[in-house]
């Protein structure tokens, strides 16, 4: 609800991963479940083409419910995750999902994203508008993570990556973050919530052989991949990170990214309201 | 943009009204201007029906950029200062604007509005869809201060009120204080920023009389009217400001809407970012 009564404490609680408080109850704000709907699959001919056509899309102001971007290797992995019973082309795609409130008005929609995107080298593979379709086509999105585990014979869990740019830098730096991981001979499918400017790159680690050296030196290398990956999304006005948080591993973006003196507000922040440094300590902000 | 780093800061200064920083810069994110938008002006057979209507539109999850709800002494205020040139039907009016990004999609949803409308009693005035009609239709919404403290000889500035309830409250609690304000003796028309649920009253005042015990008196019925109007709107889940803020005259209430625990909270922030109290000292929350 609508409110200017003091300060915002669910807004500075919210993301706060524990170190401020303990949440007992929430109360949730509903919206309506749009009546019409479409799920629209297209390909591109590269992904810089992909990315750039998600500006594009966000400029017609319709309402885009899901926005989502696989590059190539996202989608091979999905094809033999599948054991080739899907074949979709070995391109980067655009999944996405549009609504409204009256089928008139959702054609129109389509249309025009249709009519938007027509010099852009984009192939529309699929739209559906039923529910049980739409639920198959989001299929290859959502097995992602296993479909990539798949990639590395031995893989059991993976290191995601989470950076977010503003979105007039987004087709820029998830190429510049796909050259990368070629460059340093790994392999990682990227996906974004293309929509927000926000992606993610899967590496696949072999669990079992995790004090193995060999797979230390690959750790090593990932984590330099990444460490570059952030350096450059701050440095186009990013973040560290968009959805996953800050935790230990990436306190030492946190003052990278928003300087020391907003780091020190936040910190005193911490000391006010958690004294004792009891809730969740050493998350998010150091306290030295 | 979407991040997910440390404490949110933005969200913490909005809105504290100078009591933790002064704001230097400011960056905005834009959003596209939509290309197809229709006014439209609704009458109500009573003002409780126009109040429920919103709830009914906003659940079309239709795009309403702006909802206003003015009551019949609004109106009538308004034909008076326009010397009646202009005659609007002394009723509760809605004003709606509507926006979408097709002209396809923008007459569905006006066609929409109008179905569901269909047993709620009311009469469409007028619909716009050319930019400078619009533009005079929300005069009568823009011109309201004024032609209110027209209505009472003197007046030459006003005291407004401003609470905020959930959308499910809203029908109520605005039908409830126009009946405060009868019961009192008042004269004060009520319009509200209906879609988010906030509404405002407008009691005009002599301040070239403010010494006069007429006045004074005057002054202390209005805000005992408005104490009243703070608490029904707490006591169904609303805020004591929905958008006016909370200065000196409302710290009594932060306490009454949060409790005790989340204001000394506040208090904590407060003291931890501005030890010495030297921001907007006073205001929000008292140090005591």
């Amino acid at each position: 609800m609508k409110s200017s009564a003091g300060y915002d404490l669910t807004r500075l609680l919210c993301g706060s991963e524990g170190t401020l408080a303990i949440i007992t109850k929430v109360t949730v704000k509903l919206h309506p479940i749009p009546e019409h709907t479409a799920a629209i699959v297209l390909s591109f001919s590269t992904l810089f083409q992909a990315a750039s056509a998600v500006t594009t899309i966000r400029q017609l102001g319709i309402s885009i419910h899901r926005c989502e971007l696989l590059d190539a290797l996202s989608i091979s992995a999905f094809n033999q995750y599948n054991q080739n019973t899907i074949n979709m082309p070995l391109l980067p795609h655009l999944f996405l999902e549009l609504s409204a409130s009256t089928s008139l008005s959702l054609n129109s929609h389509v249309q025009m994203l249709q009519d938007v995107l027509d010099d852009q080298h984009y192939t529309i593979i699929q739209i559906k508008y039923n529910d049980g379709e739409r639920r198959t086509l989001w299929s290859a999105r959502h097995q992602l993570y296993y479909a990539t585990l798949a990639l590395r014979p031995g893989a059991t869990k993976a290191i995601v990556t989470d950076v977010c740019v503003p979105l007039s830098a987004f087709a820029k730096t998830i190429q510049q973050s796909v050259d990368l991981i070629q460059s340093h001979d790994l392999t990682a499918p990227c996906f974004g919530h293309a929509g927000d400017g926000n992606f993610h790159c899967i590496f696949p680690v072999k669990l079992d052989t995790y004090n193995n050296t060999d797979e230390n030196d690959y750790i090593e290398r990932v984590h330099k991949v990444y460490d570059i990956m952030i350096r450059n999304a701050i440095d186009v006005g990013g973040t560290c990170t968009g959805e996953h948080g800050i935790g230990y591993g990436k306190i030492k973006y946190l003052e990278m990214q928003y300087g020391k003196r907003a780091v020190d507000l936040m910190r005193n922040i911490k000391k006010s309201i958690d004294p004792l440094n009891i809730m969740n300590p050493g998350k998010v902000v150091s306290l030295k």
